[in-house]
């Protein structure tokens, strides 16, 4: 990654010219990050230790920050720049992060440390804070346990409005959002929810239990991340709240944090449309290795898969040994039905990922493809059909022309009806990749326009 | 789209059928859409217009419900079905839903609507709200203006944290989020911000603008959508100031539409990298004309890029009638570089929409690419070396895995570097889809075989 901002990238230079030199100015340097955002300072941060290499200098950007600002912009970090920071701390100055960051971002950086240090850093603990540690940490990945926080506000059930509100003061500085507020039993079940708006304009001696809102949209604290976050952009929520298979509140998952989610699910989806595997980071900063492991996979099946194609045309060495021209229009009738295909097979596993298609669509999208297929294979045969003419006649226009409407139509049929086929079967509909879809059309199309052509060129006996 | 919960789909076919019966019982209905989340409502309606037929029945359950409610719903609906319910309402009905509506909601039904219907319900506004409606329904598509909304809690320069508080509390019914808060000078300069949450753990007496952030991040009116939700994700904010030229502030883009920009934005990408245009709906309603236009242009384009492919196949076709079992791994070689390339290109459109990646990042990302690319095409080599033996002989095989390394890393090169070439010629990276990328593979894919081919077969004279 790089910076695009100017002024994050004349600063960055600087420190790390400036701490390569030893030759720092620390007071003049803490003013000037103090107008910057930890999510700026974070990104600098990223790129000092990736690209320039300058973690000692990194290392020492944070150690001007206030202990609770530090921590804040540790969370921007990439993991294992978190990790390589952490690695040339004490164990004291590594607590003292710990307890400033949030309790989502400390869970995911304390699992990414080694079981030794993980130890050592427990036993300094205190009781409450190491059990809520193990805890959050102890989610298994991809799962709303593993993304949520427990810095939430929790009223007690038979608490009057001004106690609330009191509560509310108190944890100021703590929660992550004091603006929507969860009413706990008193064996922790989540009975009923209500926004700091609807408390600010209760009467004070109102029980809370008569106001908040009984019907509370919650999740449960093993549900996969993605599901978590389209419940929170389908509802609009600030928050949602988990619980676990008791009915307890355990913890709750931001809109920021579902808003991150959503995008690294889009970011796999991408990568899955083009038969690359999830990467553990962002492109440009992901192990050369893992890069090759997650992209290798799908391209050697896919050589296996083509061999169909090759064989296809093996088959009909005849008939293209007496019709060259045939060859010609190879690569332009494959190319188009795999690029319908893969349009629509695209249409329908986001249309899925975004809930717009459902499974029991399937018909009417059927429907729908045929009608457009149909129209789109009509228009391209129409295009290719003159260039038939010119290169080899009128039955060989004929026949191209013919496999065009074929092919397009079965290519985009095929690619609509294959992600609702794997969704049936339970694998994840984006394996209908791009690579996946026009590998199997190109081999179909093979057969299709040399079969035709066996048909047509043979009985008018060219 | 269909219902994908049972109980809104039993509830559903429920109503269809009393209100075509006209056997309804309003208050038994009225009771169960009560429990019901206005997202679930909307969506059932959607269903009950698109799939049932059943507009009437639609119109209906809106009228059973509070216009509070209702317009809540309203806004929940996709936008013609928006349309096809205001049609069958009198003025005054609009006029209530319209009111109740958010600012934005409303802007964007209003949008919608035919000009002498607008001129009907401008002209029975008051002047505030006429206005306000006006500007709002003004901004172009796809900008900060068009998504924002003008339900913000201004607090006027010089008040005090109680004076600021009552404020609060008067505007919180109204307001889309009460809890930033937003410093105005007396001429409507943003000045400062302020959360809620330090509004309330601060001293009465104190004056807000002693305590306000004032480095503000905001946003032009003009700014594109997505730059918009991409700021909200990057620094997790609640809403977004959005500003005029002259440094005014005219409304907050909150975090859920910030949401729904980002999804829409990631399907939008999703669709070009299969080089289908813009839709301006999901995939399962979307008009089957449009359906058509969006993809056949790109489609027809690429027919005839495809025939280069068929004219370098030509040109060979001495070599390929001296050697037929070369055909046989035309689409093998064709195939893989184009999936290579079409992953290379994916990874670098999504790595500059989510900012990972960056145009200063070319170099960097061109070392990473043939490093992987290499090992990627010498794997697939392997793979292909012994098919190569059985076919044709060690020559063949010699010529196929030759190819499969340059053609494979050929291909990812320019499937990566393309992108990179759109971005500075200012055209979107996305068009650098996989249709588009893997058709120049294919007729670069055919030169490199068959030169290579042409090299070695007539050096060792077979």
């Amino acid at each position: 990654m790089s910076l695009e901002d100017e002024t994050l990238m004349v600063l960055k230079d600087e420190l790390v010219q400036a701490y390569s030199n030893g030759d720092v100015d620390n007071a003049a340097f803490a003013e000037r990050l103090k107008e910057i955002r930890s999510a700026d300072i974070g990104e600098m941060l990223d790129v000092m230790i990736e690209d320039d290499d300058a973690l000692p200098a990194a290392i020492a950007v944070l150690g001007t920050l206030s202990s609770e600002r530090a921590a804040n912009v540790l969370g921007y970090l990439a993991g294992y720049n978190q990790l390589a920071i952490v690695a040339e701390q004490q164990d004291s100055q590594v607590l003292t992060l710990l307890e400033e960051m949030s309790a989502d971002e400390r869970a995911d950086l304390f699992n990414l440390l080694g079981e030794d240090r993980r130890e050592a850093l427990l036993r300094r603990m205190a009781h409450r804070e190491r059990e809520d540690l193990k805890r959050l940490s102890s989610y298994e990945e991809g799962t709303a346990g593993a993304i949520m926080t427990s810095d939430y506000v929790a009223i007690a059930s038979g608490m009057t409005v001004s106690q609330a509100l009191m509560r509310v003061r108190q944890t100021a500085p703590d929660a992550e959002t004091v603006y929507q507020l969860y009413i706990l039993s008193r064996d922790g079940q989540l009975i009923g929810t209500m926004s700091l708006r609807q408390l600010m304009v209760a009467r004070p001696g109102a029980i809370v239990d008569d106001i908040m809102i009984k019907e509370v949209i919650s999740t449960w604290v093993g549900e996969e991340q993605e599901t978590v976050a389209r419940v929170v952009a389908r509802y609009d929520l600030l928050a949602l709240p988990v619980i676990d298979a008791e009915q307890r509140m355990v913890g709750i998952v931001t809109h920021d944090d579902a808003m991150d989610v959503a995008e690294s699910e889009a970011t796999e989806d991408f990568h899955k449309g083009m038969s690359i595997g999830a990467l553990e980071d962002g492109v440009s900063r992901v192990p050369l290795w893992s890069l090759y492991r997650k992209r290798v996979f799908w391209l050697v099946l896919l050589v296996f898969a083509n061999l169909f194609s090759g064989a296809g045309i093996a088959y009909f060495e005849d008939i293209i040994a007496a019709q060259v021209a045939l060859v010609f229009f190879l690569p332009l009738l494959i190319g188009s039905g795999g690029n319908a295909g893969a349009q629509a097979a695209t249409l329908m596993v986001r249309g899925m990922a975004t809930g717009d298609v459902g499974v029991k669509d399937w018909g009417k999208m059927l429907g729908r493809e045929l009608l457009v297929a149909g129209a789109l294979g009509l228009t391209m045969a129409l295009a290719v059909a003159p260039i038939g003419v010119m290169r080899g006649g009128e039955a060989v226009a004929i026949v191209v022309a013919l496999s065009m409407v074929t092919i397009v139509l079965f290519g985009s049929l095929m690619g609509m009806c294959l992600p609702f086929v794997l969704e049936r079967f339970k694998v994840d509909p984006a394996t209908a990749s791009a690579p996946l879809v026009t590998t199997l059309i190109d081999a179909s199309g093979v057969l299709i326009y040399f079969s035709i052509a066996s048909a047509i060129l043979t009985s008018v006996a060219v």
